[in-house]
């Protein structure tokens, strides 16, 4: 099962780290967009070359020594056609280069219309007869339209061994306004959508002891992290908020379970940006190696502090 | 402000109508997928042209009476890049119609991630300097990672006119299982984010005393819609599960205000597949016309009830 295809690659590698893909065109080497720009104007399409020759590089330098890569569909969508193109193109692309892909979409709708975003990203668009089949391995959802938005996912994640991140306590500060909003018998909001999520996940656990269907949960959050993962035995967290957002690797460690497993913890711009920053900054060229440097560096953190 | 041209609108026309764009290949006349696929394999691209031909017929003939249509971008989604470039231009063929046109996205998410979303459909994509500047006037959105996930979009909507429906109480039968949580102060969750929604709409109030920060509140449950008019004065209600969900017109008249005012309720298979139901059953040929006559029948039976 595709999660425990997540386990061994997290073991194998000793590292519980997904790259996050959230191009910005600010963070991209000058010289790439030149040889772009020289070619053609500066429109959408152009911009969604220039990312995909980024993710590639990108890819291409930390396929061997991380499982997952999540790229954050926001940032291709506001490229219109184009971005979107370039979006599948980069799923592809990892999925070539044997890493499991986390599509970051953050979906939520019912019914048809879930079906629709299920043929999209994880399932299979039928057109008159002809199938067209999708890559993503996981993709992240919102659970806020309860079960009738998670059920058209659950089947094609059953049909075609997919799996589902539902954010359950998100990592950013606003998060507490709904989700941490105490409930008649004393608990937060995000309890009984932990609950939730757990009881989603029940037909879909594999031989690791962990669900297809996984959480999201903030690394901005140790002590809920630790409740959640109490609660949650068999449900796999997607931890954003690492680095950037202030979470740090000792604040992990509440959320692993006792063979320290249980979680795999996003970066984006701390590894695709790493070439900016003082601490790696180098010739932009090498801004690939620096994402590389950048991804053993918080391999070693984890390992560290975990 | 936006929001008062659409009850201008809804005045004028006395139709508190949206029209739904959902197309499904399998509600679409035969006629016009067969001219496509004679000269082109089942691709995406065919989908994509047989929808945009389909929704056009469609808007030419409802937007005379009609203040507003909502494509659902899911349903544009499942044939990826093309799909997402029939949406837009499903977008700007109704704009140049004279419609608003309420972009059922449902995204959520936080910071740099909303804002690419609010470029992409309310704001604008800035490239090195170009400027690609969206089109649509409201888009739906999700609430539950909190304000961290709206104010990117506020700011879109107060420099550009432009505004939100927050997901508040949804018409599917699961919206239960978080929406109504009862909270420690006895209020369901549901209440508690049509609070944050009125708080957010607060500076974005028009002449017509409503805000261009609405809210979505299911046809399926008029008691809470009721209680949502009362504690959300100034907030205006995109109004899904009529028809096909159940809803009924009179389960409506609770969200209006002394005026009458305050809602636009949407209808998609309804009013587009017209031509397929026993009552306005014709030659498929017809379909556009079918579509016209279920908005006049909806506009009656919402005349007599509210």
């Amino acid at each position: 099962m595709l999660i425990d295809k997540l386990v061994k690659k997290i073991k194998t590698l000793n590292a519980p780290i997904v790259v996050g893909l959230d191009p910005r065109l600010s963070q991209i080497p000058g010289y790439i967009k030149d040889a772009v720009y020289e070619a053609q104007e500066k429109t959408p399409e152009a911009a969604a070359e220039i990312i995909l020759t980024f993710n590639q590089a990108i890819i291409d330098s930390v396929c061997d020594i991380v499982p997952a890569v999540k790229p954050q569909i926001a940032m291709y969508e506001q490229y219109g056609a184009a971005g979107i193109s370039c979006y599948f193109r980069t799923v592809e692309y990892a999925k070539s280069k044997g890493l499991i892909v986390i599509g970051d979409i953050k979906r939520g709708d019912i019914a048809s219309t879930a079906e629709a975003y299920s043929n999209a990203h994880i399932g299979m668009t039928n057109i008159e007869g002809e199938e067209f089949t999708a890559s993503t391995d996981f993709i992240t959802v919102n659970p806020y339209m309860g079960y009738d938005s998670i059920e058209p996912y659950l089947s094609d994640c059953k049909k075609h061994d997919k799996g589902l991140f539902v954010l359950v306590k998100t990592s950013n500060p606003s998060s507490s306004q709904i989700q941490d909003l105490k409930t008649a018998d004393e608990r937060p909001v995000y309890a009984h959508v932990g609950d939730l999520v757990s009881e989603w996940g029940r037909g879909l656990i594999g031989e690791s002891g962990f669900s297809n269907i996984g959480a999201v949960v903030g690394a901005t959050h140790p002590e809920e992290g630790k409740i959640l993962r109490d609660a949650m035995p068999h449900t796999f967290f997607l931890v954003p908020g690492y680095g950037a957002q202030g979470g740090k690797a000792a604040d992990l460690s509440g959320m692993l379970n006792k063979d320290g497993l249980g979680i795999i913890v996003n970066n984006s711009r701390g590894i695709t940006g790493a070439f900016l920053s003082e601490k790696y900054k180098s010739n932009e060229k090498d801004f690939a190696q620096a994402a590389r440097a950048a991804v053993l560096d918080m391999k070693a953190d984890l390992e560290a502090n975990l």
